[in-house]
């Protein structure tokens, strides 16, 4: 992320990455800020080992590196997100970035755990199992809606 | 693709997937005129050796699959394009989907290709070289252009 | 509904069913989070009685059914309600949606009376009855202000 | 409709409402143009027997009847249809109008067919019919897709 | 206007016409609440000696009078006033509402003023001696500005 | 306006000034290319008998003049005009423009007839004429299709 | 700048300016609210030895001076900065504004130093200088981050 | 510029520089697709003499040099030029971007050569020149619309 002010919403990736036991790590590289390092980070990330690079703002990194990238659009003080969306999402040809919805760090995570189970069976199988679970909760608020009624569910 | 007016954008994501000796299937399939054959499509696509998704609007396919699913908004005749880019990109927690550009299906292409490159060192070795390809194409009308000078390079 | 955090939205379609003595039954059935669920939900709901369904996302469950499906856009933390907006409103020839307005779901509880009450007589006299009623209301309002005036209406 | 100006895009709800063998009427009212007209239109729809109104913008037409109002926002000559979408969409609570996507007539006149099936067994299977048939064609073009190859489809 | 709750915007029109000494009424008259009082209110408006009317939202009004009607866009909960706005301004070629900023009746009131001026010599003078001392107003404030400098001004 | 290339939508504003026999004046008067000229045009505008000013962009004339002020958005090259009516509409407290559609120079004609009209009984009544022409011309369009059908009536 | 409501935001170019020892004053001149010392300022503003002018709404000023001029969209109550923005930035041919963010003023601040480093190398020196202080403050930031872990630098 | 696609486009901004007598190079150098050469380009600049930099998207030039950085926004094939407007324009704090209208690369060159004119009196001498000669043109065809009349100046 390019700046730990985006720390409390890029985290939510990390939660992710954790509960999927997908070693990661989290660090703040800059394109505007520390071009350099941000340059340096991603000509070399493939050599490091990495797979995949969530950024706040991937399209510098993915035009120097071969690697998937996702993007997070974190919504700034003004036009509610709509600018980094846009910035992150409009790619000129050839530089792809899988970007999410705005704020939406947690689905960078599942995305990337997607992407690295194309390879892994098993990573694909416990991704099934969060679906399934995902599915149990929902469900099983709506059970409870159903049994308490809207009323009794808004104000227990 | 959910249709085959979609067609003329959504080939550009073959074409990549062809140059980079991808196999893959161009298929119409609809979340809203044949829900049924979606559903059935993306609850068997693992099964069936599926590994990624590439879809005209892949919210519904990503929600029915642990596979990564790549969104390409297709831009409709009113909007610009804006309205598919919101209801693909701006997916709940839980489903992800990685939007690319409007109209973009090349970019869709290559973000596959990088994805499958994650466990294919051969692929990404081959992305690696269609970036440096596309430096080159552009650098070779770099060197044009300062060769000839913009007036005779806009009118040769 | 999708999810218990639209609750508090869509509360005020059950509160207008319930005042015009219209059965019911608020669910929540997540087309992203419990596919199997909407898919099941929306392709049976005509055999069950349902008549009209109202749901925060209708494209899916409209291109699962022939009833009559009317579209709440509630408003996320992002885009101001925009996405949802025109996620559920922009949808294909062939799979209409009767969008209200955002977070408006007081306006798709009374959209489904007026449906319902296009084969019932009695429930349209009562539609009728509801918007003098609302009629009556702005009209004391209206007297009351000329009467106090605009300053002592403000502070009474 | 408000102006002959509509003309073109209202037709194709007159396409559907004649297909499924629904009696109507295409009339130019403007709420804007012929007020008085729109108003005593409005007003006697019911007791005329009209059972829904399809209309270019609904508003003021659904505050004068109980009937169910489908707004069709008509893309003008500027910002691209969005001003038709809120000026229809956006309406007050306790007035409701159904919007359907920009210039989709189609849609309108699908869902007035739903909303009549709502008392009429026959109307609905054959909405059901109808929605079979749209899979129908939309399987033969994944067929034909199939068989030909996205190359042959687009070139023959 | 057409509700109460537009009051507190509403009243700024209502103080820039009593400090002009223009006699004026304040009125709760809703387009879609009470739609027969806006109806025969806008109709006899020119013979109740009304010469300008100020509405929320003035379209159906200035369809009915051929008084100048002016428009306030009042900003609801969604959409950032996008939708109030567009809806009041982007009206049909023949029937004109003369739009302010959003929430900006104190422009509407002052607009009245100009165009009551165009017949009333003095009302005129008021209004230049009223841009006078709005300029002698950021004047005064200019003048302390830089004898205070910007850091006093801002914690005196 | 501004500019010559303004002049094919600026001149339906003269057209129905023309047509209700109002005297005026259509001349560039660019606030960004010739600051002066529009700034003595301005301040003069009063003395020299103008009593309303009709422009491409308001906004500096209205802080010159007492004058009532009308805008028209003009729709430039990119974003559909909504750069032109947020320019024009949004103007701060204290300096209104009265803004029309977007390229709508006719209902900013109409407007200045209007305002006219307030000490114009004559003006006024030719305004409601012209209200009555309108609405027969409609109404007449609308005869024509109730008696040919919309098919006859689309292909003569 | 136009008002003193813009000063919270406007005074984070003068702390820049400060900060680099660039002599500045900061003044109110509204462009709507006192045309006539907008008009003398932006004027006489080379005379008085003025070399950059970085305003709230530079256009009208732009227009006045050969100077460059510095134009910072202040976010008003309403739209999120885009009307400003939009009326800033979308300037017609000939009136240069140099846009910055919206808010941003800290950025016309910068922006005018480079301006003025074009022929001050000192100043240029003290630019890179500024921008070698970010870079190593936020390599502080990343490099704490990476020590002490995410959950440790959220909580401490 | 990052494409020749903007060549027709950024040409505008070399033709006002060779109007101005200012030595330029047109190059094309892009981010994405060329970020090595972007890279080495931008932070050698200074060390080459290179005094100002117009770019079709200067963000990551802006934070590798301490040059000023003019960017045009170019409109690509969607969103009418919003997205490139927004990527270039809302740079966060510290990158300062002196953005111009979408495609309006001529005021990229005029505001060149007005920040050159910082340091240039001659420069500045001839800008506002250029001021004048618009300003004369635009008069010539404001005295040719008043002896001609809007009529035979449309149709001449």
């Amino acid at each position: 992320m390019g700046s730990d002010s985006d720390l409390p919403i890029m985290k939510d990736a990390a939660r992710i990455l954790t509960m999927f036991g997908v070693p990661h790590e989290v660090r703040i590289v800059s394109a505007h800020r520390t071009p350099e390092m941000m340059f340096s980070y991603a000509l070399s990330a493939q050599d490091q080992g990495i797979q995949i690079i969530i950024a706040g703002a991937g399209g510098m990194v993915a035009s120097l590196t071969p690697l998937p990238v996702i993007g997070v659009p974190v919504r700034a003080s003004a036009l509610d997100g709509m600018d980094s969306l846009l910035s992150i999402e409009q790619m000129p040809r050839g530089v792809p970035v899988a970007t999410v919805a705005i704020n939406n760090a947690t689905n960078a995570g599942l995305l990337a755990v997607r992407m690295l189970g194309v390879g892994d069976a098993d990573l694909l199988a416990r991704m099934s199992q969060y679906q399934e679970d995902t599915r149990d909760d929902v469900m099983k608020k709506a059970e409870k809606l159903q049994t308490d009624g809207w009323e009794t569910y808004l104000n227990p």
